[in-house]
């Protein structure tokens, strides 16, 4: 990605479970929404305290809670006190540099995955994690200015669609489908790229652009990295034998799961394409030169065995016939204008000029 | 393709199952061409009123309705109510950027694949949609002068070939035989460009021609992201076990599903003969290049001595002894020529020339 | 292949079944070959009749008919209707362009395959359709002088090997290893060709090597997608549980199915060893380019300098001192020994010379 | 790696089952550290001899033996004599080039896999062997400098974490997560290697980058070699039906799962990101080259016409009318002004300058 | 590999099961040699008439026949004869250009693998046919001077390791361990010339050392295509359940396919880096001939512009009053010195210098 994370100091020795912060250095306060819905209700509240978070919850509702941020390891320790999460779940949400991957666990099912924002000319990815459980939908995300869920916090309170409706899967489901859904935005932005670098690689050679080109190549392999695994994760949850799942969810799922492939075949057809762009580039390049170096023989060619002569008349020997002679200088001439055409008929033959 | 679609504006953010039409954009009217038929009889009639289309039906008969456009999305939803479509599907039916796939519902069958029609140089793709239900084809594709179905068309009213004995299952088999073979016609094209642009680049060198196999490339890259799903559309369906699908139509499908794979054999060698002429043309290139370099030592080396020593004697030093000898000039015209020939020697010896 | 076929008229729109020759236009009469035999009997006819060839043959007897063409619509559909054949068996034997393939029906096996023959520098590929019935095989197979089944008929006569006593399964089994041992010389004479052109190319750069290089790749490739389908061929019949199929021949099948993988492996290498000749070839080009511009940069810098210094000395200003002094000439003489000398010292340092 | 062994003189023909030191020569004494622990005690010792250390084993703990170097046949027959180890994994043991791989045995699971050092700028590797058996752990070790266990030891010590509460078959996940951790630091490195050689070789052109840039590639592709195996080692525990490993483990085994996989995905972008590397950079030398070219061509082009001209008018011929015109220098000297114009207008419009 | 076989004239059209020598050609008489063994006795001995050996075997022994030679095609005739063998196996056996390959039959296991020999520079490869009957392994060598089988014999003779206790089952896997164990030496071969040619392609540029690096790929590649297919032998055996194969033989085939995965795996990275020393080689080039360019480069721009300079002032016209000034020479000099001095500065900026 265009902009890279400073090489995290990995946990190297400390025992598994250990919750440990991973990613950028942060310091700002988490801010927590909780959200609880059903049919005909609907609350939201941002709060920055925990346990006044937890408080309000209100029972028998659908309960949504969003953290802004993974770097308050204590926080992340009291979810998983509340919840009764795994430590190895609660490392994985504190560790940023997290794999795309789903897990079943005895009372919940916890999915994490990358998020991409397109800012200005740079990609920014931040990691989610929806942790699903009865009724409840905990999610832990990168605070980079995420604003993928405000659109489904607007649906749930105008009540516009399913999400209302239906239980926690669904509204994971929508996450799930938001995050895909800035899948395809990115991917646009690259193929706009990778069409612009096109057309200036093929016109010009600046070699700013091959530069841009490689790190377009870059972006496309982290961008690959991170939804190849989305599939597995989809497919997973279809297979999934788990009464958190309803039945009538598989359906979006198989739809979640085509948007993914659709993704997956556009990287892979840009990651071809970028190998030829910088192959025709090769060839174009080469083609240039053969130009330029032809053009180059043809001038050498002409004036280097002329010249040659010039220089043996110029010479000052005392005995030299042929310079007294009152024709020698037009023969001369004459014999200049021969050794000039020549090789300019010999390179029309061969189809040079 | 030839003709890129602009950035369509995706729906990031609109909850599942939201009918928005994605694609150019258009304002005509639909056309809504109804065929009811048994073994006995045949009804064909275009409507542009969905309603009155409906109203007109013959119960009893197989009915194929096809719909010439799919930007009007309230049409769709008509659609959508009167047969019990599910909202994903409609959404998929409007969203002209679906990747081929197949989905089984309760009460019908969905696929999706793309038609490609030539026209002069340019490859047009548009979608097609064909939802199989009992006694019913609903198909939905873009108006970009899809005439394949006439001919099934004709063959329905001319009672020829089975399609007239069959239900529903056979008339979408038919229907998605018309657009494989139209795969044939676009990669028969792409195969005669191939061949004209290898000959083009190995005798000549227009970097024109460097670009247009790129073009072609993409071309096939494109056509093979839309045939992959095919294959796997075809064995889903035989593996199906539903009762709109039935037993005798199996043997039809397992020969498109073998239509299929000659197509991707064939993209497949394509595609590797691309990279293939690509390196030739390099290779070549640099043959050339070889060439255009010897000829410019050659000539350089042979002149430049021989130019040296001219230019020596062209000095008008006082004091030059060889000068006012009576043979020096001879003896310097035949250092000349042996400073000549002696490359030529050389050239010929390491077989430069 | 060498000879390509011209741009087949493909048969976009017709309904699945018609029966429609797809191939080069042939008009000849099509011979029919019956070979009717027992472990005692061999009876052998030629026929241009068909109605005449089916009264002929000898019931209780192994049958065995070979058309020596398939342009003929109306002698295939006769066939079809003698032998209840599949309209779609019968179409696909009509179109020259099969992928090969294995079909099971009711009450026959059908296999497509391609038989190879080199005459001269060409590759020929002409189809066969195999049909295996009770006591019965048909043949089909394009009239490009295959002689390749002679050698079984004379098998059959002599009453040499296994085939006269065995059934019609055995007789299909002997055909089809008949077909992949005519695989082995196409990859015989392939192997030589690349050979040759390896020798060729890391020697001489004749640019019309490179051409026949890529030609070769071509036929490699071309072979490559007709061997590969007749691996699942051979897997299909060993895994089929068809009464027509004799549980002693599979031996002999998965005999026939090592032949094939080591043909693939074969093709495999050597798709690998063109590119890397290809590769190789660019590599020595770029030495030798090398080589020569190392030579044209030698030869300039030794004597570009020294001949700048002979042209300040051949100017006709009136006043230049160093000319009239007694030993200028000497002196510049010495320097110029000097300038030739200094980089040809470098030169040798930096293990150019 | 950077530290190539030296060929170890393989041991062919040697019966199977023969232990035989294959690895650097080593001559130094196997300190063997011995630690015995449960939820209450820990104690930890280490011995020269191997039968005291045996003696002095606590029944009833869980005890874990760490040999610190493979190069004495004898202590490992040793081993292998009081815990009934198969001679088989014995060899394994002292054969430091072994391939990842678990294998199960009647009383023990033994797994080998390699660690890395990184050490300044050289990775070192070493052989590390797990078995597990009864409340037992025994590893073996190459004694390169390996302190990635003293962590372990430390943890086990200050009970710090579960594994002080668990049993043996944790202490050997704990050791191999510590391995894969140790993975991750050495991965790092390449990456901050690969960043540091992309930039280099696309600002100058070091050929000495190059070199580094081929042996970075080297290092991954031995990495590589190391850890895709390490993904089946652990798919193969998780699926184990072994009384060794217990349940709970598995969630532990899982999560080294994802990392393993983590790695792997690093693994396979580098690969790809150094050919992408070299492939840009010969691009850009390709750039730089054209570069040349053309300010080489332009000022050949410039002034070898006018030299020639100059050449000209420098010969002695007696009879040279134009020398004797009074404005022939003039006339001259505009003549060539515009012979030098000509060519820079030229390249203008091809837009070379 | 190194020494290539002639064009073996394949024997296209014999039927199947016809014994017919394919290789070398070859008229030395076979050497057979008999060994009979059990727990306590040992007999070994060298015949050169069948007949004459099949008497002398000892019944209630393990007896294992060694066959030197595929040559003679009655004397495999007259083993298959004595032993029950199928005639596809027998024309397997005189078939030296056969794909390693196991095949079940009802009395006997019979394998197919290449041996290869390292002689000075050459590998020789030759073919080996394994065939385990009850309490008897026949095997037939070429006659390349395989003394692979020497040290078997050996340990049989000295009862040294498992090989006398266990047995036929054990003597044959002992005999495809040390068939395997050759492969290590090739590798190691192969290795050490890749390691040789990579430093002295990195340095110089020899053009031979292509070649030899494009033979190594062959040799690697002919490798590969031998190895490969061993992996699927050694699981087949492990997944038999053949009353021939003892359960407790399954841990040794289970090592003997680990050496088999490293071996793969050796050869797939050294695949890999050969392409990449080509690469690398080939950018090495690029960048040399850049540095030659440039020098001319600079050495042109620096000379040609003054020798234009001082050309224009040894021309000879009568009105040049520059020249009569009594400090022209001293200004054009000091004009020539600005000319050659400003491309320097020039290139200094641009880096070239």
């Amino acid at each position: 990605m265009a902009k890279r994370k400073k090489s995290t100091t990995t946990k190297v020795g400390l025992p598994p479970g250990t919750i440990d912060y991973v990613g950028e250095e942060r310091t700002n306060a988490i801010i927590i929404t909780a959200v609880c819905f059903n049919e005909l209700d609907y609350f939201e509240q941002k709060y920055s305290d925990y346990s006044e978070c937890i408080k309000s919850l209100k029972p028998g509702y659908i309960t949504w809670i969003n953290f802004d941020g993974v770097h308050n390891v204590k926080l992340i320790e009291a979810v998983g006190k509340t919840y009764h999460i795994h430590p190895l779940t609660l490392e994985d949400i504190a560790n940023t540099e997290q794999r795309p991957k789903i897990e079943e666990f005895e009372n919940y099912i916890v999915t994490f995955m990358k998020m991409f924002h397109t800012n200005d000319d740079q990609i920014l990815q931040e990691q989610l994690g929806i942790i699903l459980l009865e009724n409840l939908v905990i999610t832990f995300q990168e605070p980079n200015g995420g604003d993928a869920f405000d659109i489904i916090r607007t649906r749930l309170k105008t009540a516009k669609g399913r999400v209302r409706k239906s239980g926690a899967d669904y509204l994971a489901y929508a996450l799930m489908d938001a995050v895909v859904d800035c899948y395809f935005t990115v991917i646009e932005k690259c193929s706009e790229q990778l069409e612009k670098l096109e057309e200036d690689l093929l016109s010009g050679s600046n070699p700013k652009q091959l530069v841009e080109l490689y790190e377009l190549k870059r972006q496309i392999l982290s961008l690959r990295k991170q939804v190849w695994p989305m599939r597995d994760i989809v497919n997973t949850i279809i297979r999934f034998d788990n009464q958190l799942i309803k039945e009538d969810i598989i359906i979006y799922l198989r739809d979640l799961n085509d948007h993914i492939v659709r993704i997956i075949d556009t990287i892979e057809s840009q990651r071809d394409l970028v190998s030829s762009v910088m192959d025709l580039h090769l060839s174009t390049q080469s083609n240039k030169m053969n130009e330029v170096m032809k053009f180059l023989t043809i001038i050498s060619t002409i004036f280097i065995p002329a010249t040659f002569l010039a220089g043996v008349y110029g010479m000052n020997f005392d005995n030299m016939p042929e310079i007294h002679s009152k024709n020698g200088y037009f023969v001369v001439i004459s014999i200049m204008v021969l050794i000039i055409a020549a090789p300019l008929i010999y390179f029309r033959k061969k189809r040079w000029i």
